[in-house]
């Protein structure tokens, strides 16, 4: 069924609205990508593996080295996901974009590849790893399973299996391939090993494409069979999720991207935050008191009152919603160590009382400022900016890609890559953004 | 508590007999490998993956292929896994050797390794497997994990580790990262992707050893914490099973060799049917009857009556009885398609009937052979030949290796090689044995 679909599937029949959210996926790929390139983790694993490298044909995103595609799929899947600034399938939790891209687009360096084709590819991988991850979670994500390595293995196997033009009977096995190579636990989380899921999930589905294309065999049944994929990593699969509406409603539509660079529990307060910056900027020293109302899981998450580093102040709301008052933003620059302990931010965040309610959806929130000449400002947020409802504009998330990449590509070099990225579609040959992306 | 174990091990603790029986699963491991070195399977991996090789550092066993080491691992432990014919730890039904061997014979080609390096790396590479094993069998394999794969990279993760010299603190990210990486469903079975699971535990530990060594950090409860390995992978997990008795009790003592190239339930009357040959051999044309009593499994497992392929020969108790008694043998060569529809094999199974008895252990059988002329031989096996309390003879590996290698190596070689296995302890440079296996 899946095979079938991701064989026969044309790019005609792709709507416009999914083709251009599926180039949203790109771009904001793209800059938080470049924005991880250079973390320690992905030097890391460049050391470790560099001994093995194989023919260099694949451009490291944001980085020097140019490598074979494979550990190349490895180490921009770590890139991609180092920052936990990636896109995000809401349904599932699943990081859509990073198994995938990072798998073909070192890929379109070995082979043509048109900016369409790889367009896609893209939307394949993420209506499969998605569909797949709608029928078994949340009860494969319960079970431990970190659901972008574990799922996403699919996305990056069809994508390259459609880009490599293997018939219905080599997407069967390579998708078989796959299932036996679920990469992820939950249990990573805070450590590098998180972000090598999203890596090794790319690798993994290059690599079952491969051998599926030389005519290695797997089993038909690997995905819902008997001692399969589902009945090992989750007590419950829907199949219909997968099967209903294949063609038709796409999952690539429903994918959302992180305005801000921290846990998406905050983001409806930091909303509220920036939008009554300009109203409380000139009176910023008189704030008496700041009220958030929230949900529970707010202050559970993110309950940190003074933190003292920046990974630390991601977990804090006080520091959150301190920043988007004073910047107006809450990016990567904004959870430096160097404002987790400025002083003024210091001050600020000591304002905030955090009240909870169940009531209160997640989603939701309601943030009032009290001044001391009697001002009180207030904003409710029914859906933050970045959710399916109210999503970011393409120009914020060129904003976003662009204050990632520039700390390490040459400003000018940016914009070009983005301008291409954004311009994917009429790209003759998408093999050279990866060269645009090097540095 | 592992990483500790691993670290501190010394190979002066392992006890004398511990090392002799590691020394048999080299030799064992070296015999299947060789043998499986030039199936499909292992040509289409190759071919696959060829265009990603890096630096030729390692010597594919059994072929002139020179790869590097990473891709290795891979291609050695699919041949080694391919004719099913490897060894077993029978508590767990893991087949210990396969992840680990592939994933140091090419690591001694990288760097000086001495034989009892080796060999104390092998033993603690499957004492650990096997433990973890133990201590997630039978939920985990029940759940339809092919338990080689996804316990088996432990086994090559600190079978790695140690070689590269990790510290207690690296050795635990080393199995957290390996932890992440379970591969293996038992819905494989039947295709070539079973293999493949062997060989990419053999290449996952290699991996997660040599991100280790390099800084990279898991989580150091992955195996066993909250949303951890054992609870994504298995309702039960008793990890007295891992620390009771570590460094006295040895599970690579318990490891055992399969005489015999098919399933495992077919064994004691193949056993059975060799014992009687010399006595039945003069009346061969004169049986009138063969009448086997055995556990049910037996049938359901292995009653094909009249198979037409090698493969389906396999799964037929009567031809495995009918090879037994007519070649004393039931190794690769009696299982092949000429031997399936050899006429006085056709003519000999014919007259087999089976009887079966749940009150028969799977490891026991009753043997009777009825003659025209009146005469019955009659057999009772009670462990049969390669099990832990009836083990294969050194010699008796040593042919079954000849046996495999000979159709790949040049019978001088194939003796050399074995020779040199044999003499592991006393070898200065590992890697001259994989140069040695070589084609």
């Amino acid at each position: 069924m899946i095979a079938d679909y991701v064989r026969n599937a044309r790019v005609e029949d792709l709507p416009e609205r999914v083709r251009k959210e599926v180039v949203r996926t790109f771009v904001n790929w793209m800059g938080v990508t470049i924005g991880g390139s250079r973390h320690e983790s992905v030097g890391i694993a460049i050391a470790a593996l560099q001994p093995f490298f194989g023919r260099a044909e694949a451009d490291l995103v944001g980085r020097t080295e140019r490598i074979d595609v494979l550990h190349a799929a490895l180490i921009n899947g770590i890139a991609s996901h180092v920052l936990d600034f990636d896109d995000t399938h809401l349904k599932t939790i699943i990081h859509p974009a990073g198994p995938v891209v990072s798998a073909i687009l070192p890929l379109a360096q070995r082979q043509k590849i048109t900016g369409v084709e790889f367009l896609h590819a893209l939307a394949l991988g993420i209506e499969i790893e998605c569909r797949i991850g709608n029928a078994i979670y949340p009860s494969h994500y319960d079970a431990g399973w970190h659901i972008t390595g574990s799922c996403g293995v699919f996305g990056s196997t069809v994508a390259a299996g459609k880009l490599l033009g293997l018939d219905t009977q080599q997407l069967t096995c390579a998708i078989g391939i796959a299932a036996s190579q679920p990469v992820g636990l939950k249990v990573q989380f805070g450590t590098m090993t998180k972000s090598f899921h999203v890596g090794r999930a790319a690798q993994n589905g290059l690599v079952a494409a491969m051998l599926a294309a030389n005519g290695f065999t797997s089993d038909g049944t690997a995905l819902e069979g008997k001692d399969g994929f589902a009945q090992a990593t989750s007590k419950l699969a829907r199949w219909e999720e997968v099967t209903e509406g294949l063609g038709s409603r796409f999952e690539a539509a429903l994918n959302t991207y992180k305005p801000f660079a921290c846990g998406i529990v905050t983001h409806p307060a930091i909303d509220a935050a920036i939008q009554l910056r300009s109203a409380a900027q000139p009176l910023l020293e008189e704030i008496e008191a700041i009220e958030l109302d929230a949900n529970p899981l707010v202050l559970s998450l993110t309950g940190k009152t003074d933190p003292m580093t920046g990974l630390e102040s991601k977990f804090s709301i006080y520091h959150c919603i301190a920043v988007g008052l004073l910047y107006g933003a809450a990016g990567e620059r904004e959870f430096q160590d160097a404002i987790a302990i400025d002083p003024a931010v210091r001050r600020l965040r000591r304002t905030v009382t955090v009240r909870t309610d169940p009531s209160i959806l997640a989603r939701q929130c309601d943030l009032t400022i009290r001044f001391r000449n009697g001002t009180v400002l207030t904003r409710h947020v029914e859906h933050a900016v970045g959710s399916v409802e109210n999503p970011l504009s393409d120009r914020a998330i060129d904003d976003k890609a662009v204050a990632l990449a520039n700390g390490v590509l040459a400003p000018n070099r940016v914009r070009r890559l983005l301008d291409e990225c954004w311009a994917l579609q009429r790209q003759p040959d998408a093999g050279s953004l990866a060269v645009l992306a090097k540095a």
